[in-house]
């Protein structure tokens, strides 16, 4: 076959991302070899940056460029309410929302045994051990709705019963914007479940 | 707005890349941050050598590691016959058909009034040079069927004409494996004005 070897190793390297497959691969490929040079430099610049720079907050394993994260230090948020997330793109959603004031525990995977993921793989006792000094009163489980996701904060849910704290969950029900008509049955039956008064 | 520098410096370079919305860039930023060192190493040395190294074949304009691309020195290939492609992405496409055994000649863009392209700004030039020695007798016209594609392939067999050469163009039709129901109405009338005898 006709290759072209270091386009073709490019083209390789691209189609090993997420998502993207042999077709995109190659459009990105020639996206980058038309860039100006110090575009190319940028760009490679940004991954080992980010790649050499980027850790988990030792507090609440977000990632971070620091020690501790911003949002671990910073003292306007709440520090008595903890949101346990599965993934540190999930803390960025919860930013955008502007309605969440407090910490955040961010999990880095869930329980599944199916993919030999157990408790001890994810951040569980590093949760735990922020819950030892009685500030926090409220734990918010807001892992993927999913079988996964739903495991993993109800393991959560019984290991943090003993602290004497809140342990809430996220309301499942429509999305917003979204057509009733389309909404599947088990969403919907959530929804049901969980109406609330209107006045 | 809540940021992490390196990570949004990141998500940013992915999202400059055609066809790769905020959404898409995050995933591939979280994917990377991910990859071991070698990896990530690789990704970016990947990037900066295909920029490094390639460049456009003396001859046809097609992007190689070398100074003439595999093509052009084939001894091999049939030197009386180029097809004449608008971007390097076309010829694998057509040496992924296992028909053609040419040579080829890379225009790198299409005449574009409207984009500010005008005939210098690709290289028709270099083609007329290529059948000046009387080796060529047949130039295949393989722009894209666009408009500019089609001005393109006029202009350039109006040039050819007094070389004496044989100039042809790639069948319009209805593509194998489409449902007739779905063809354009264009497309089909092509296919129709285009039709061939069958025994």
């Amino acid at each position: 076959m006709y290759t072209i070897n270091s386009l073709s190793l490019l083209v390789e390297q691209f189609q090993r991302l997420p998502g993207i497959g042999n077709k995109t691969a190659q459009r990105l490929a020639y996206y980058v070899l038309n860039l100006p040079e110090n575009e190319v430099k940028k760009f490679t610049n940004a991954i080992l940056d980010a790649h050499k720079n980027l850790r988990q907050c030792k507090i609440c394993s977000n990632l971070t460029d620091a020690e501790i994260c911003s949002i671990c230090t910073d003292p306007k948020r709440d520090k008595s309410i903890i949101c346990v997330l599965t993934a540190p793109k999930d803390v960025i959603a919860f930013e955008k929302t502007n309605q969440y004031n407090g910490l955040y525990h961010v999990l880095n995977g869930e329980i599944s045994p199916m993919n030999g993921v157990s408790p001890e793989d994810i951040k569980i006792k590093e949760l735990l051990d922020r819950l030892k000094d009685g500030t926090v009163k409220e734990v918010i489980m807001a892992t993927n709705p999913t079988i996964e996701g739903e495991a993993t904060s109800m393991y959560i849910s019984r290991l943090i019963k003993p602290y004497n704290i809140t342990v809430t969950r996220l309301a499942y029900g429509i999305p917003i914007g979204a057509d009733l008509e389309y909404a599947d049955e088990i969403t919907l039956g959530r929804a049901l479940n969980g109406r609330q008064n209107m006045i």
